[in-house]
């Protein structure tokens, strides 16, 4: 990939000539197609596309080419350079099995993001992030003391802000974010829930796994949404365990699905392939 | 495997000496073991043992060597031999995936049933068992008739004492069993369920799963209990779905899943590896 | 789908306005693109597409709107109504877990295919071809007779030609092919290999995986091609053994696993999914 | 587990009463038999068991009890205490995916191992041993100096019993060992190899995938031995893969399922799970 490449995202009511226009817009400009891939919902009719190309044409062009189109077809869409990493934000608490996960993944090249800093109610991986050269804000939040809740909340907003954040990973992060949090980072925070989602909502899933007796285990990774465990799922894993497996080996495997499942979600998202389609998601694979 | 192999499984308070004891019994009368599981729940601390071994010893002789030790120790056992096929009645509606795939294995061989009957509320099926040279029952319940259903499973407990039947199978058979029937059946009668279990509980899981949108639909094998979709699991297993897969595809992509999970669930069951701990099973695979 | 279901395939050396060009042929008949997948091979240079659309234009007019496309682009190109079954034989020799697997498929709509006829070098499988009323040709190959291997051939090239069949499907069909009839079945012959390919050629593979020591086993889908073995793969899976599986297990897991992936192949072959990229396959899933 | 756990772990030729003998000899010292496994080679008449037990009685005296049993049986047998980490040195040449991940499961006590240091090729990961708190030892191999590879394998050994080291990890070594260092180490060097063997031995595993079009990807975990990639294997594991997927995707998909395959055997090796069968592995999981 060089900056030639871009990547297109867009949707709209479906009707025939959209693929063709798109095409046609770009086509106009010299821009090659890599991959293309859409899809439409026959329940809603909602049309989804995501195009990747290769243009020398300046992003005004493409933008102003592609207004012409946006407007005839009614089109919600987001134009990016494809190799652009993805300036993202990690929360966490104590356990760094998920922060450790993605800081040696983008290290090693394997996921197109920029992790500017790890914020966290807890100082334990300061370490951590310190050794991957990423700022770590140890941003308390107080079981008595009301107002500590609510200030961590702005404190990130205001790094969210001032880092220009794209992307929010709540990396096994132990604290319910507020409704208004949630709002305001619709779309671009993700979380990963310990248990196969809608199973085990809540407290302390592996226990209510290990007391029902499952033969799998699972981890679900969904966009945060203010109604909590409820977010449009991007990704979920399982792994097998049997009767044998105390809680304690269910949270150890688990931490291994969240791990996987979360790294996908966070690298499909970067690479614009997940697309909302109300409370469910559409990702190009 | 001869008329020499059995099969012991029980359960009791845990406490030292017991593998010890339970080995000298059959070392006793010259037999050979050859496999032996065990498990003892750090919880409850209840142990469970399973012993396959080849004797050329009488069942009495066996039986009354292993009294002396199920006294001492409190043991709840049994004692079978390995080679005799489980008699089992498989009761399904209308769909027949679940039943091909039962009777194809049990005729290559790969299931160590004999299907006794097949059951159904449909008559559908019925050419499909006599393919496969079994019995059919077509014993309707019928939606406005509140008599038909005490008589259908009166005409089901009559069969299961008649053919002295050990299994019955719920092969996706879309009625729900009365409280009474499932205690009569309890621990001898398995069903498929067409979710990944505790998810999407009640009618239409497939249309459940496909409205939240999730990303690995399952199904799971478990014991009929009369908590409906409660009862102590057996098996579960999953495919991978994504948002292009319509509620129609889940149910053909499911219906894989059901096969695979009951087969298991009933070759293990039939292999005498399944055991009750509570609403837990244990699973010497 | 409809009788206006249209599926569009095509390759061709990759260059910019393909998909313009193909969606505008299609746009201008008022055609609606339904679903759309391309790839472009970086290593080839070579562009492949299916495009899936909705069109009440007669194929006469489809036609000549792509054939302009097809000349400019240089495309190999094939257009099919997406809705009508696939002409097929399946060719079994006395293993019948495939095919068992195949008919049920096909007979409960899990698979567009129309299997035509069921061809075999044993009499063993009759009864099951009658059962879904599909013809049964027994072609027996003698060991002792060198002719009957051709003269089998010959009758089967024969069937192909009489059924307009347009798809053979080896399901545990235990002869080697001619170089000869190979080539003729190119890119429409499928064999189901019970390894792990490329692990295990040639004969007894489980045999060979179990002596290995091997802790998962798989099955391969793949075209047909005269250097036995080594086709185009189109589909695989796996099936995790221990070192307590027999041989004898390993074959009866296997079978599970070749069911599967032969299954997938063939509808996705049926489907107008698989699509030759030299040795290789692209599959639009 | 506390300092009264323990594992034993046996193997004979199998004969009537093994069980008995040995679950005899512990019980006279009140040992607690927690968990037992067992499997007889029916191939080879070979038994293998691996019996965990808590007990206060001291080493000596269940060494002397099992000593008499073990003459009668002819047992090789081998008693550790189960919560001793098993001292481990893991070596790397420039790839830290494997290394990250032992360390850090390590760390938070999901592996019961002690890294006591890192030995090298190469001095990248020197930084990544030091954030764990292990030390690095840079051992070059040197192209043009036929001299640096024996030296660095004596540096090696002399590692190994300075430090009492009873576990090897070739955690991505791009350098061959010699036969002498293979014999020193049999049984106590586990190496990741790059592809699902006896697939694609050899050189660049994944470009060989690649080439022939597989649709999964693996990674073996196996025992060192001369006879280069035809160790015992001790796991497998596969990742799906398509025609999308260029040399430079498997590498990065392939990296997530070493690391899984070789944590595992670790793990199992560590905790006396694996038992060598000859060129086979016995697995209690």
């Amino acid at each position: 990939m060089t900056d030639r490449s871009r990547v297109l995202t867009l949707s709209c009511p479906d009707r025939p000539g959209i693929v063709h226009a798109v095409s046609g817009a770009l086509v106009a400009l010299d821009a090659n197609i890599t991959d293309s891939q859409q899809y439409g919902n026959p329940a809603t009719g909602q049309f989804f596309m995501r195009v990747a190309f290769e243009a020398d044409a300046s992003d005004e062009a493409l933008r102003a080419n592609l207004q012409v189109v946006a407007r005839r077809f009614d089109l919600a869409w987001r134009l990016v350079h494809a190799e652009r990493p993805v300036r993202t934000v990690v929360m966490v608490s104590k356990e760094g099995h998920c922060l450790n996960d993605l800081l040696f993944r983008q290290r090693s090249g394997a996921l197109p993001v920029e992790v500017v800093a790890v914020v966290s109610n807890h100082p334990d991986l300061a370490p951590m992030a310190e050794f991957y050269g990423v700022p770590f804000h140890h941003v308390p939040v107080v079981a008595g003391d009301p107002e500590s809740k609510p200030a961590a909340e702005r404190r990130l907003l205001e790094l969210v802000e001032a880092e220009a954040v794209e992307l929010v990973v709540l990396a096994r992060y132990m604290q319910v974010l507020s409704d208004a949090l949630c709002q305001s980072l619709a779309g671009r925070a993700i979380n990963i829930h310990h248990s196969f989602l809608p199973s085990f909502k809540g407290a302390r899933p592996y226990h209510q796994a290990h007391d029902r007796g499952v033969k799998l285990i699972g981890a679900t990774a969904h966009y945060v949404t203010a109604d909590l465990d409820e977010g449009p799922i991007i990704e979920q894993d399982v792994e097998r365990v049997d009767h044998r497996s105390t809680p304690a080996d269910l949270v150890r495997l688990g931490q291994d699905v969240e791990c996987r499942a979360l790294a996908r979600a966070v690298r499909w998202h970067a690479e614009q392939r997940v697309l909302l389609d109300g409370h469910r998601t559409v990702v190009f694979r």
